[in-house]
Order: structure tokens, then C-alpha cells, then sequence
């Protein structure tokens, strides 16, 4: 019974029992390494939010570039980013590995010191998960949190008039990938903005009519969010905040800021640091300064 | 705005929302297609069970004999085989897929009926998932739970002199396997076993000790209940019932039955179907008609 997988499997359950953040122990009725965690309910007055994120080598990330510790930051922000896009709070995540022979034993402890890194800090605590060998590597993250009951934020909630926000500058990580490509290390800010991004959870969206995280790029997920609310916008390019030395163009279709983007009723006061980028309208199309905005963000080529 | 990913995510959400199980549809706040799931909490005296499970091409199996509606179903049937081990209640999933180019359009379709024919007669309703492009099929399947608070079934409860049962025949996968890769079809029964194993939700577990379900085969599934009890056992071979045909190797290390592995004080009635299969040992060692037990189930080469 000694291979690597078993070690493995030993040595992720002992770090995610040792790093539970406290607070969190109460509610974890058994964690990691059964056929399944066993959880608290959320307590009355709040419901369960749900979402699973996946990252795959070489549609999210070269692994000759990508430092592992950055990767496993990464793979968790992604989900926490979600958490927020909701309103809610993060509590727990769960993680599915597939593992191709190039990620070692040094690597994958790197890998989990990114993420349990970032479980600390946002107070997540590590519940189940899987691994499996294949010939690439993917990390699928779910993440479970909470929202006091009917208050969670939607995509479908924008309504004609509402102004368009969104919570920090934009375009910082598609310079940073241009720059890490060019060999700049995490020294350079823009840089760390795309290997580290910060998931947005301390924007306070109790008065948002709703919400969502800008993974894909801003024009992209801007048309997710009208066509969800089945409404139009209008957005003017002086007002959207650039990450300084980022392209109007990286903003617009770079992705990967994990900023929120969000609407708010007129005469409402935006949550600091948050920029109002447009308006939304009832007629149902997309505008960049008063042109047909062009829709190019990150998609993938399935 | 039109691309394989988009029609494809479209289409998934319309399949999901169209098909949610009866009786489901008044916990779920909100489905598929948002950041996030938004889930009323279980209620009172009710506990949530969270598991996630990895499949993966090469690992799990192979695309050229594999039939796509039958990978949908097995993927399902593995999360909910981990929710029947805990005793629970399964009641949503996520699904999340890394998707190479021979998984076209038709395929995919079929994928998902096999997923979601599964998910009806479980009554379990798909809530989110995420899809990316890659060079390999992977597919993380999250199933969401419930069982009474404190009564979930867990790995670590079985006490020396408690009776050991597994719910049903053992090896008929294997054999199936054996004789997909010969060009049997799934008219034969084993075969059928291999492709369409069936989570057995059905087995009455309140009595049990412990359990958990054989994915990996007998012996390696026995070691790691006995491992985490911190206790041994004594197995009778001419107690395992094997399934027609099958050999006591397929049923002490082929994996993928599905059946469930559980313990229970001696003088309790086991469940129906179910067979004594040896004894619970202080001592910590695995035996087989009083000699050691080899362990050689499933393992990733990782």
C-alpha cells in the first residue's frame, strides 16, 4: 500500500484537517477523506450558495510559465470570485484533481500551499475533493457559501436606468500575462494583479440589483448580464478604470481581473473604490460611446 | 456571439431547467446559469452531504468503446453511489467538463441523456457546472445531499465483532469490462453491469456502523474502511457472492460495482440482498480464509 497516490491523498487530508480556519470546526460534522463531507445546514434565515469552477492547462494557464503557488491561488479565487459575484459569504470548498506525470510531489505541495494560502485568508475551509492521473492537468473547485435568504445577487436583476459599476481597474491582468510571457516575475504589479487575484469579497452589494464577477472580460460578461436581465446598456469608455499602463482594448476584452460588475438604482452611493462605467437601458443592445460595442472576451474553443 | 461553447451552455441550461425532478423544484432559489446555485438550507434536523467525483478518458475509460450515454450515467451513478454509502438523500449535481474535439455535438447529447435519465430516477436536479476545451474528457460531478443530523454513515464506525455485509453480487463489472474490450454489447448482462451500474440509494442503512461503497474493488475498499475504524477484518471467501460467471479475483479487486460495504452489530437483520461476507477483527489485519488478504484494487498511476 505505498504508492504516490495514497501519500498524496494522506498528506492533502492532513493539511486540509490542520488548516481549518477557526469558526469554521463548529459546522463540519466530518471533513475530508470519507465518501462524502457531512456539513451544518446554514443556519435559519440563510441559503446555500453552489458553484464549480474548472481550470485546464493550456485554455487557463501554460505550466512552463505559471508558478504552481500561483495556479493553486488561482483555482480557489476563481470560485471565491463567484461567491461574491453573489453577495455571499465563502465557507467551504471541495477540489478535483487530474494529474499528468509532470506535477510532481514538490510542485503539488507548492500548488496547495497557494490555495490553502488563500482558504486562510478567506476563512474556506478544505472539505473533499479527488484526484485521478490523466495527461493533462485540470483543477476543478467547488466552492459552498451562503447569502441571507432571498438577498443573494442575480445576473437577472439590471433594470433600464440603473447605473453600471464596476469595483476595480480593469485590464491589470491581461498586461500582467503579456509581461510574464515577456519573462517579468511577480515583482511587477501587473504581473502579481494576474497571478494572484484578489476575489472580490469585501465589496459591500446589499443595494446591487445584480451582479457578476469579470472572469471573461468585461464586454462578454456585460452581454451575459444584460441578456440575464434581458435589458441593453450603455457604457462610456472615459468612465472605465484602467489598471495603469493597460490598453483600453485589455479592459474591454481581457478578463481574468475577477473585479465585480454590477448595477445600482440612480441617486444609490456605489461601494468604495467602485466607478460607474454606464447606464442600463430597456432597448436591448450593447454600446461603447454611443458605437456597437464589440463583444471579444475569452471563450472557449469547444 | 454564436459558437460551439455558447449553443452548447444554452442548451444544457434549457435541458437542466426542463428536467428538474418533481418535488425538487421548491429548494431550488435559483438553477443552473448564474455564478452561482442558490439552494434552500436542508431542513431542521437535517445535515448536507457534499462529495465530488473525478472521471477521467485513459483513467475511467476509453472513448473507442465506451458508449456516450453510458459515461453520462456512470459519472452520475459514482457521485450518487457516495451518497448512498453516507445514507443520505441525494437532491442536486454540478457538473463540470474538460471537452477534447472528438466529443462532438451528437456525443454530448447523448452524454447528458444518459446523465440526466439518471438524475430523474434519482430525483436529483442539475443546478451548475462549468465547461472548457482540453486534450483530454474529464468530468467532475458534484452531488448534494441530506441526511438526519448525526445518523450519516461513516467509514470509521465499524467495531470488532460487527458483521461485514456487502448489499449485492460482486465482479460483474469486471467481467463486463472484459467482455466490452471482446465487442459484447450491453444485451449481455455483465456488460450492462460495466456501463449502467446502479448507485444503490435503495439499501436500508440505519443500523449500520459504518460503510462505504466498492468503487475501487473489495479488497482496497475494505482496507480503507478497516484503515479508518482503525480495526481488521476476517473474510470468508465462500461468503462473497460473486455474480454469474464472474471470477473471486473480479470480485475481490475489479472495482466498480457499486454496491455498498457496511458493518453491523452482530444480532441486527442485515438489509435485504445483502451477505455476510466475514467479521470484524481488534486485531489489525485483513485475512481471507485466515490468510492475508492481497490488496490489489484500483489504483491511479499517479
Amino acid at each position: 500500500m505505498k504508492n504516490k497516490e495514497l501519500f498524496l491523498i494522506n498528506w492533502i487530508c492532513k493539511q486540509a484537517v490542520q488548516r481549518v480556519p477557526r469558526g469554521r470546526k463548529s459546522t463540519i460534522r466530518l471533513g475530508i477523506g470519507d465518501d462524502a463531507a457531512i456539513l451544518a445546514s446554514p443556519p435559519n434565515g440563510r441559503e446555500l450558495l453552489i458553484t464549480t469552477d474548472l481550470v485546464v492547462e493550456g485554455a487557463h494557464f501554460q505550466p512552463d510559465t505559471h508558478p504552481a503557488r500561483a495556479l493553486g491561488h488561482k483555482v480557489l479565487a476563481r470560485g471565491l470570485s463567484d461567491i461574491a459575484a453573489m453577495g455571499g459569504t465563502p465557507l467551504y470548498c471541495l477540489l478535483s484533481l487530474c494529474l499528468p506525470s509532470w506535477a510532481g510531489r514538490e510542485w503539488l505541495k507548492q500548488f496547495y500551499q497557494g490555495l490553502f494560502d488563500l482558504a486562510r485568508g478567506s476563512r474556506v475551509a478544505l472539505v473533499g475533493g479527488d484526484l485521478a492521473a490523466g495527461r493533462l492537468f485540470a483543477a476543478d473547485i467547488v466552492v459552498i457559501g451562503s447569502a441571507p435568504r432571498g438577498r443573494a445577487l442575480r445576473r437577472s436583476g439590471a433594470r433600464p436606468g440603473d447605473i453600471l459599476y464596476v469595483s476595480g481597474p480593469l485590464g491589470g491582468s491581461a498586461l500582467g500575462l503579456e509581461r510574464l510571457a515577456q519573462g517579468r516575475s511577480a515583482k511587477d504589479p501587473a504581473v502579481r494583479r494576474h497571478l494572484y487575484p484578489q476575489p472580490r469579497l469585501d465589496v459591500r452589494l446589499a443595494a446591487a440589483t445584480a451582479a457578476m464577477d469579470i472572469s471573461d472580460g468585461l464586454s462578454l460578461d456585460l452581454y451575459r448580464l444584460t441578456r440575464a436581465s434581458r435589458v441593453g446598456a450603455d457604457v462610456q469608455s472615459a468612465g472605465i478604470p484602467l489598471w495603469p499602463g493597460a490598453s483600453l482594448d485589455q479592459a474591454l476584452h481581457g478578463g481574468e481581473d475577477y473585479e465585480l460588475l454590477f448595477t445600482l438604482p440612480t441617486g444609490r452611493r456605489p461601494p468604495r473604490g467602485s466607478t460607474a462605467i454606464g447606464a442600463i437601458t430597456a432597448r436591448r443592445r450593447l454600446t461603447l460611446d454611443n458605437k456597437p460595442l464589440p463583444i471579444q472576451g475569452f471563450q472557449h474553443d469547444l
